[in-house]
């Protein structure tokens, strides 16, 4: 990839900062920006905050702006429209395809959406409240209803003329669904095939199959499939299987990307961002951490209070409380290794809610196995540090807490989706949580019956 | 989608545990097998554990069989492949492109994969070596090196011509890289262009610029790269600029999904299976968890030490015990936290090495801000329960555990990534573990300063 070097967007950026504070020139800057590759340029300004950003949008050529916009996230599209004038902004707008106008718009507050709607014109309008009806996360949602169609009895020839005349239009020429009376889906031709065909064949002897999605499916699963297939995208059908739009390679690696973000975050116990790191304002990521953070805290005085019934325990044996954080952190970790990847089998559909018993059989299994190893570790080691009971009831406090973990996270996730919740979410806090005060429990149990307390 | 419904599935994977006891009678599967979906013939195959997969792979017709192995990842084909006999192996095996071929060769013990290499043919086995010839991770050994060139003073009608005639042995046409002197890549035309120029205009009028790669770049790099640039394909060129090959949007996509997959498990402290859940071994699920459970559990011992030396200050007042899990828990998660949010920019790009500062500063600010809230709201509460001094020790120990964990949290992956290792195997162990050790040194310092131990 031939990118303009680190030192080059280093020195703009610079440049940039010193800039607005000598407010006024802003010419160098507007050359340097007409002369660098335009995926530097969209790297500048995805590492900007979104007022800068919108200055930068406002420098660049109309046609070099849309294509920088075009490819920002919707939430950051949507902040640095705001810092802009609304004529700046009309131009933006009408460059975006339907589906992505509606993403973008949604992120907007619903007044400034509103005006936006209403300066499209009727064609663009007609299409983005249709891709407005379909509910949030499903297909229809994410489709282009730009879509070509051809009937089985036309000829190659008469399809080649009509797709070059309309390709600047559509969202696609690669995948052209066929269909019968009344829109309803029978096939599909690739370029490839009409490219391939003699001119005088007939739609109807080179079409295929093709897998086709309802409009009401979900997205992120229906792009999961599309990229796993190595198509360049599926038609999209209503109830009556009649052709409403087309779903595109790119926009299911853009979803996708979307949906790994999003279970990445919450795995590690915050929101997604939705827009890239350094445009993102601080108070904005702590908005996006705080919620789970005090979630956690508060579950997290369940622990304080299991300790507090064992008060008794502890101040008889203080030398228990040296083990806390390392059986509780390790009971945490097998939780979270198991829901992990548990996780992310339910994301790729290589697991489903159905698998919940299979998932705890194999769980309990590798629980016990790594709770043996971890075990018998902890028992000698224990054991050679602090005598034989300690060394017993730590070897067989870690063999309980590994076992139930495991269990415990790979069944998490499942039980998540089944009553309709992100697997994600669930995962990290309950499980660690949980883990902790289970743990505990099983800890001073196992000691207060071997030591005898 | 239209999808066999989940009860024939179920069904299905029912009937061959029933049928692998009473041996012999396999013809009712296999008639089965014949007449549901592809899909789905694929789905029960990725839930088989990789024996059973292998009969199933048996049992069906050769062009199916093929179908189905081509789209398993590459550790599940070949641990298939080593349950087949080697004449079923042979016709899978040539029907594999050259970089899918060279990825299952990577999983097999060497003297099976040489054997297999031994068995190809002589163009396959060239394009199969040329490959291996490139080291693994780089974009050399994911490309296809099956590509067509053309040049600029082509007419877009002969193109057109040879493109049709090759159309089956290529893996694209739908980006052709445009060659000068000695294949020195000047540009591509798509399918698209071709489609609707006119057939005598030459290819040098209607050719565009396009990224290219370079054979030794970063394959996860520049596959995240194409799937956001929206287009189907990049040239790649060697070091003299000369076209080697073609990296496509799925091989693109598969990466990009082993990537995260291997990213979502490091996260959670595993490592990838690289094959579905279901149709991994207990064991092999026990060897991706082992390792970092064991590396945690050991530095945990850190954590007894450091308790261990306050063990005076435990014994006095065991109240303080009670808020261990609590404090190394918020610790923990706020890095984890701060972690997970600059490993995933750090995949997308978002953020690179030389931003550690601009990290730090950032991360800083929202770890204090973090702080404060729960601060306050420890302070509050533990004050109600145990008084002001235990109140105020938990509040600023609070205040304090979040700003650190925050900022060290989001410098470590930039630091593991600027040592050359996965920012993703550094952070949660090292993190989860740092945040507690120094969780616990704090705690223990402001408790014994406040209470004047």
């Amino acid at each position: 990839m031939n990118t303009a070097n680190g030192a080059t967007l280093a020195q703009l950026e610079k440049q940039l900062r010193r800039r607005r504070i000598a407010s006024g020139d802003l010419d160098g800057i507007q050359d340097e920006l007409a002369n660098i590759p335009l995926h530097d340029v969209i790297r500048v300004v995805e590492r900007q905050p979104s007022k800068r950003g919108a200055v930068l949008i406002r420098l660049l050529p109309p046609e070099r702006a849309s294509a920088v916009f075009e490819v920002l996230d919707p939430v950051h599209q949507a902040e640095i429209v705001e810092e802009l004038a609304s004529d700046d902004v009309a131009g933006l707008f009408s460059s975006l395809g339907a589906e992505d106008r509606v993403r973008m718009l949604d992120n907007l507050p619903p007044k400034i959406a509103e005006r936006f709607l209403g300066d499209l014109d009727e064609d663009a309008r007609a299409d983005t409240n249709l891709i407005l009806g379909y509910e949030k996360g499903s297909v229809g949602r994410e489709m282009s209803p730009q879509v070509a169609v051809v009937e089985p009895g036309e000829l190659v020839r008469d399809v080649v003329e009509k797709l070059r005349a309309d390709a600047d239009d559509l969202e696609t020429i690669y995948t052209i669904p066929v269909v019968a009376d009344e829109r309803t889906l029978c096939g599909a031709v690739s370029l490839r095939d009409l490219f391939i065909a003699q001119p005088d064949a007939q739609v109807g002897d080179i079409m295929r199959e093709i897998p086709s999605l309802r409009d009401t499916d979900g997205a992120e699963d229906a792009a999961r499939r599309l990229l796993s297939s190595g198509l360049l995208a599926f038609p999209v059908v209503d109830h009556g299987n009649r052709v409403v739009g087309i779903f595109t390679h790119d926009e299911a690696a853009d979803i996708v990307e979307h949906a790994d973000s999003e279970d990445s975050a919450r795995q590690g116990g915050s929101e997604s961002l939705k827009q890239p790191y350094l445009s993102t304002p601080v108070l904005k990521l702590v908005r996006s951490r705080i919620v789970w953070l005090l979630v956690l805290a508060l579950s997290a005085i369940l622990t304080v209070q299991v300790l507090d019934i064992f008060e008794g325990t502890l101040a008889e044996v203080t030398v228990l409380s040296l083990f806390i954080p390392l059986l509780t952190g390790t009971g945490g970790n097998t939780g979270n290794q198991a829901a992990t990847t548990v996780t992310r089998a339910l994301a790729l559909n290589d697991v489903s809610k159905g698998d919940i018993l299979k998932v705890m059989w194999r769980e309990l299994r590798v629980g016990a196995t790594l709770g043996a190893v971890l075990g018998v570790l902890g028992l000698g080691i224990a054991w050679a540090v602090f005598g034989q009971d300690i060394g017993v009831v730590i070897g067989a406090t870690l063999f309980c807490v590994c076992t139930i973990s495991a269990m415990v996270g790979g069944m998490m996730p499942i039980v998540a989706k089944t009553v309709g919740a992100d697997p994600a979410v669930f995962s990290n806090p309950f499980i660690s949580t949980f883990c902790d005060a289970t743990g505990l429990v099983i800890y001073f149990l196992i000691a207060k019956s071997v030591l005898g307390l």
